[in-house]
């Protein structure tokens, strides 16, 4: 029994949706069917949940309101059309709409969800009602049914434990389900989205729910590959990778999909398969809670760019108790997450994302550590990559750190930092911003090539 | 101006005192002398001052003591007769010792902190008159005189600014100064001791009071080695270092002296010199504040024992504000220090000396992360030996990370844990314990041989 999850990409259009629909009848195994929203079919476009969204914010019955909402319906009448199925679903769809924005609610964000939900919703029954047209025995399952129970939390809705029970019952029913990704309801019947990567948490959930033997994530990639493609063009791609492996590659900008999406299906200990709706016949990349030894090895090198080191030094610092936590409790003060902080014996680094820095909890910052911690010096310097190796059970293997710093070394380029030791699975490597795609094509030569 | 501190193993016999004599004599710039109590002159040899502090612990007049005091003022008798000076000395020594430890006080403290003291000041006066039976102009000076002011912390004494302006008055005095080193006095004139490494203290202050041009530090070794020559015989000497790469040398084990007790010479900018009583001709080796460019690079290796890793690992533990912070105030809550934190996205390592953890305390911890932090995982594992490669400036240069960890690799060890971005000083490595001997052979042969 497999879960398939078809990704925005996946049900652009009414062409993607017939190739969604012919991987799903090739397999019988494919009895589960979760769909995003229709994505984007061009650089340019825009995707429904984006137009659903702003529609969410505009008054109701206005010019603009039609404006927009004539563009959504217009774009789901196309795919219907296409598809040659009944029009009767526009005419659903469009009350939808119209029925959640014309609710007077001072809850601007319960609004959006309920608007944004109509994306996936919509897809589903289109989705389910064209794999009937195929002859497949298909139907569509609101969430509701589905037992898809979540926390009040409108925009990050957290799945409840019970949900799981419901979704299990599931497997003895007759035919396909498909199922609209991106929400759930409460237990009061609120309808509540998931975070970013919600339809992948949804396919996710579903694929732990009914215990699937398999949860193929369909997206417009063969894979996922060994570094990122923006920078090495062709790069080798990964068969099979750990969970663990994946966090650490998603954590820095590893694209593909929000790791966190997958963690139900990892916490079950279902397999999961990234799959190309384009080009079916590619084997994609497994993901999977533990891999044979021999496979064992860098598996991929992930980066991002966007990071800081505040550091902080004073003579002796190694021998006042609690230096450190003070640092980091000023921080948490200010709300500041940090990601690393390595340190001397005088002297202690933080490196903190960008984003989590103004210039105003910046000053905060500095104006307390002179304050409470009376240092010698503090000085905060911008510009830093990250530059992860990735791959399980390679971390006490002899000559990883080598082989990583010996690539920086012919390509000239200084580490600012290594952090190796409480990860099995990373070694990272801290360097100048603008060195990023040199160290990233001296590793993967070093590594792959 | 100089000034030649002597530490035990220089006036450990009339032998060593007259080479410290004539090191004295040679140089007319020496003119302040800083000196230790007699050390051991040989190995099973008991120390005057550990002789003193058994001294403060026995009852006065008894059998015991006598046979104690017995042994103090023979050793200092033997030397007295030895440099030919007069016997006067030894009833003044006598005296002082029955004196403070006949003091009935419930301070034991105190009453250890004036007896032990009593080797340097016996010490410098015979050092004193000692110089004058060679011709030299030379006085003993009390450290109350000196204006080495402290504070009232028995045994722990921490000079106070006050000092260095008196101290520097003494520049005008005519003569060899001779100052017992090892303690001060209270502003009420309660005698203190300095703690561990207490009359590189008192050289180090005077030094930086009367603004030397050199403070000579006089032990029995030619100079400071590359790596530490139990581990590799005759190995490379350190011809300059600076104060920051002495501080992190000296942080791991790297003997000759304890690296505070040089702060206050450090921090007034005077240079430091390593000599040997026994071997005045070898150049000995520079600490400055500054080195020139050409001489940058790896200066030394030095290593250390006895670390344990508490890791802890839980999912999502980077998205938790303040988890780190929590963790290490778990730990300073039960008194324990921490030397480094390295992070990986959902685990955290803390390393830890053995010293700082009892089987209590552990527990205590262990169990305050569980119900605290809620981890995925918990453990302690010990054994581990820290390397750091110690060489100002080099931190940013490119391939010193690849040098070292090639010497890992081609020696087939393992690394632990790498810690590198905040000390601009050191890198530093951690390894199983069991591999340390053979990770400094390789090190110091891919630096240094």
């Amino acid at each position: 029994m497999k879960v398939a999850k078809f990704g925005g990409s996946s049900v652009a259009s009414s062409e993607q949706i017939k190739k969604a629909g012919s991987i799903v009848a090739e397999d019988t195994e494919r009895k589960f069917v979760v769909v995003s929203a229709p994505g984007k079919q061009f650089d340019t476009d825009t995707k429904i949940t984006d137009r659903l969204i702003e529609l969410s914010y505009v008054e109701f019955n206005t010019k603009e309101y039609k404006s927009i909402s004539d563009k959504i319906i217009e774009r789901f009448a196309k795919i219907v059309h296409e598809l040659d199925i009944s029009n009767e679903i526009l005419t659903e769809i469009s009350e939808a709409i119209d029925t959640a924005a014309s609710v007077e609610t001072a809850d601007q964000q319960r609004k959006t969800d309920i608007l944004k939900s109509i994306g996936e919703d919509s897809c589903a029954k289109i989705v389910s009602r064209y794999l009937n047209t195929i002859g497949l025995n298909a139907q569509y399952v609101n969430p509701e049914e589905a037992g898809i129970i979540v926390s009040n939390e409108p925009g990050n809705a957290q799945i409840l434990p019970d949900s799981y029970k419901t979704l299990y019952e599931m497997r003895e029913q007759k035919g396909i389900m498909v199922i609209p990704g991106f929400f759930g309801f409460t237990t009061d019947g609120k309808l509540m989205t998931f975070s970013r990567g919600g339809s992948d948490i949804t396919g996710s959930i579903v694929a732990a729910g009914v215990q699937a033997d398999l949860y193929e994530n369909f997206t417009d990639v063969d894979s996922v590959y060994v570094v990122d493609p923006r920078i090495i063009p062709n790069p080798e791609k990964v068969t099979t990778l750990t969970y663990k492996e994946m966090r650490e590659l998603s954590y820095s900008g590893f694209g593909v999909f929000h790791d966190e999406a997958l963690m139900p299906a990892f916490q079950a200990e279902i397999p999961v398969c990234i799959k190309n709706t384009n080009n079916p016949e590619s084997a994609g990349t497994m993901i999977v809670s533990n891999k044979n030894e021999e496979s064992r090895g860098v598996v991929g090198i992930a980066s991002d760019t966007g990071f800081s080191n505040l550091y902080v030094s004073k003579y002796l610092m190694n021998r006042e108790l609690g230096f450190g936590r003070r640092l980091l409790q000023i921080l948490e003060d200010e709300g500041i997450s940090f990601e690393h902080a390595p340190s001397g014996i005088d002297n202690m680094s933080v490196i903190i994302r960008d984003d989590e820095l103004t210039a105003e909890k910046e000053l905060s910052v500095i104006n307390r550590i002179h304050e409470e911690l009376n240092p010698d010096t503090i000085s905060i310097d911008y510009g830093f990559a990250m530059v992860m190796v990735v791959g399980e059970g390679m971390m006490s293997a002899v000559g990883i750190a080598e082989k990583s710093t010996a690539a920086f070394a012919d390509a000239n380029i200084s580490i600012e930092m290594i952090n190796q030791g409480s990860s099995e699975v990373s070694v990272m490597f801290g360097i100048r911003k603008d060195k990023l795609h040199k160290a990233i094509k001296a590793l993967y030569n070093k590594f792959f090539n």
